[in-house]
C-alpha cells in the first residue's frame, strides 16, 4: 500500500508557493500494537499553514523540511490495533498532507460521529472554522439577541459561520467582504442583513448607515484599515474579538495604526484576542449546536474542493490571494 | 451669609490656567421647601476638570462661562428643609467650586458616614479615585491573588489605590512613575514590590526584570509609550484596563501607535475601557471595603491640600504639571 505525501521541500518566507513543496510516495508500514491506520479522504487548507511553514515563532514549531505539510485532515480507520479505535470509524486531526497515516492516536482531534453530514465538513464548519465562529462569537464577543454584529472577511470560512450563528441567535448581521461576488454571497448565501464591499465603499460611512445604533460586536479577522474604520462606530459596551490578522503581513517591527485606547474608554468597550485552542475541552458543545443547525438548514456551507494531491502545493497561495470561493479543501480519496 | 465661588470666566483650550477663572462672592439665598444648604469644606481637583472646562464633547457638557467650576466637593448640611437630609450630616457630590450650596439633593452623590476618617478622604480614596481603583482592578482587570499587577501613574491618587488594593488581595505589584521621588513613594509609602522610573529607565526592559512571568494585569492611566512598552510583556490571559489617557493630549485626529491586535491575540489578552459611572449602583461595596482597609492601616493615603479658594484657579495646572505630591484638594472651610 502506498502513502502519497506532499512534503515541505524548501523553506518559504511569507506565503508558501507550489515550488516549496514536493510530492513523494512511501510504503505504508505494518501496524504494531497500539497503532491504527487511517485512509485520509480530505486535506484542509488553512491560513495558519503559512505560519507553520515559515521558520518563525508561532503557536507551534515550524514544519521540518522533508516532513509532510502539517494540516488538518479527515479519514477513515481501515485497520486498528488500538483499543480506542475500530475499523470504519471516521477521525479528524492534524494528520498532515498524506493519504495514509499510521498513528498511536495522538494526532487525532476527535471521532467524527455526524456521518450524515458531508465528511469534508469535519475540516470546516464542524472543525476549526465553525468552532472558532461559535466560541469566538458567543463567548469572546458575548453576542446576544438584538446585538448588531459586524464581521470582517464575512464570506470566508470563519466569517460566514460567524454571520450565520449570529443570525440564528437573533442578531442583526453586517458583513464586510471584498468585491461584488463576495458581498453578494454575504447577502444571498449567508443571510447577512447588510454587506459592505471594502474595495468599493467607505467602510466607516457604510457602517454608520448599516448600524445606526453602533456596533455591539465586531468579529475581526483583519486588524487593518477595515478594523480602524469599524472602531470609530462602537456602541456602548461593544465587544471586539481579534480572531485573525489577515490585513497585516508583517508584525516585526510592530506596524503602527490609530490608537484604540480612547475608543475603548469612551465606549467602555473590550477588545480581546481569541484562539480556539483555549476551548479544546468544550468543543463538543459547538459540534452539537452546529450539527443541529446544519441539519435544520439554518447554516449554509460553501466549499471549494480541489481534486487530488497535486492540487495541494498551490492551495495556500490560492487562499492568500482570495481565489477560493468557499472553505478550501483538497480531496484525496 | 456669603458664598465664595470660583467661576469659569474664560474658555480654555487644553489645560485650564489660573487666568481662566475668577473669584466671586454672592449672597446665600433663603431655603425653600425641598432644599438644603451645605457649607462646603473641601473641593476636589481632578484630571476630568480639564475636559469639563473645554468646549469639546465629553461624558458631560462643558461648564458654562460664569458658572462655578464643576468639581466634586464635600461639606456639612447646615440647614435643611429637605426630608432626606438633616443638619449635621456630611455629604459629597458634584457641588462645584463654591463654599455654600443650596440644592434639592440632585447634586449629592452620597452621605459620608465614615466620619471617623478625615473628611477630605470622601473626595479621593473614598470617592472617585478609590472606587475607580477598586472596581477597575477587581472587576475590569479581574485581578486575583498571585497575579502580577502593573500600574501606570502608580503614585497618583488612583494608581496608589490600585497598587495597595492589589497588594491587599495578594498580588505582586509593580508601579511605573516619573522621577525618583515618586518611585520612592511607590516603594516606601504604597508598598509596591517594584517601581520603575519611566523618565530614567527602559520601561520594557524594567518590566521584564520586575515581571519574569509576564504581566497579568495592567491598570493603565497613560495610553502612550509606557503602555506600548508594557504591552510587549503580557502574560497569557492578561487583562488591560484603560482608565485614563494622561500621555495623550490630543485625540482628534487619532494619534498613531503600535498596533495592539497581535499582542492581544497571541496572549489571548483583553483590553477594556473603564469608567466608574458604570458602577454607580455598586459603589457601597467599594466604600465598605476601602473604609475597612483604611481603618486597618492597610491603605495609606497621601494628600496635597491647598488652602483657600484663591488657590483653586491654578490647581488644575499644577495637577497636569505633576507638581502635586498626593490627591490634590482645596480646603475652604
Amino acid at each position: 500500500m502506498k502513502n502519497t505525501q506532499v512534503i515541505l521541500a524548501r523553506r518559504p518566507v511569507g506565503v508558501p508557493a507550489a515550488s516549496h513543496f514536493e510530492i513523494r510516495e512511501t510504503a505504508v508500514a505494518d501496524l504494531t500494537d497500539g497503532q491504527l491506520l487511517i485512509r485520509v479522504s480530505h486535506w484542509s487548507v488553512d491560513p495558519a499553514m503559512r505560519g507553520w511553514a515559515n521558520d518563525v515563532p508561532n503557536y507551534s514549531p515550524p514544519v521540518a523540511l522533508g516532513d509532510p505539510m502539517r494540516s488538518f485532515a479527515v479519514g477513515e480507520v481501515i485497520a486498528s490495533r488500538h483499543p480506542d479505535y475500530a475499523e470504519g470509524e471516521v477521525v479528524e486531526g492534524l494528520l498532515g498532507w498524506q493519504t495514509h497515516v499510521i498513528t498511536d492516536g495522538s494526532d487525532i482531534g476527535r471521532k467524527v460521529t455526524e456521518t450524515d453530514l458531508p465528511r469534508s465538513y469535519a475540516l470546516g464548519i464542524m472543525g476549526l472554522n465553525g468552532t472558532t465562529a461559535y466560541f469566538g462569537l458567543l463567548e469572546s464577543c458575548a453576542a446576544k439577541a438584538g446585538d448588531t454584529v459586524v464581521v470582517s472577511t464575512a464570506a470566508g470560512a470563519v466569517g460566514s459561520a460567524v454571520g450565520q450563528v449570529a443570525k440564528v441567535i437573533g442578531c442583526r448581521t453586517v458583513g464586510i467582504a471584498g468585491g461584488p461576488e463576495k458581498t453578494r454571497a454575504c447577502l444571498e448565501t449567508f443571510g447577512y442583513d447588510a454587506a459592505i464591499d471594502y474595495k468599493a465603499e467607505d467602510v466607516a460611512g457604510a457602517i454608520s448607515a448599516a448600524c445606526p445604533d453602533g456596533v455591539d460586536c465586531y468579529f475581526d479577522n483583519t486588524c487593518g484599515p477595515i478594523s480602524d474604520a469599524v472602531m470609530t462606530r462602537l456602541a456602548q459596551g461593544a465587544r471586539i474579538t481579534i480572531c485573525g490578522t489577515a490585513a497585516i503581513t508583517e508584525w516585526d517591527p510592530l506596524p503602527v495604526g490609530p490608537r484604540v485606547h480612547r475608543q475603548l474608554l469612551v465606549a467602555r468597550a473590550r477588545m480581546q484576542g481569541f484562539l480556539i485552542f483555549d476551548y479544546k475541552d468544550r468543543l463538543h458543545e459547538a459540534h452539537a449546536a452546529l450539527a443541529g443547525w446544519l441539519r435544520d438548514g439554518k447554516i449554509t456551507v460553501r466549499e471549494h474542493i480541489l481534486d487530488g494531491p497535486e492540487a495541494a502545493p498551490g492551495a495556500i497561495g490560492m487562499l492568500y490571494r482570495g481565489e477560493n470561493t468557499g472553505k478550501l479543501i483538497v480531496k484525496v480519496g
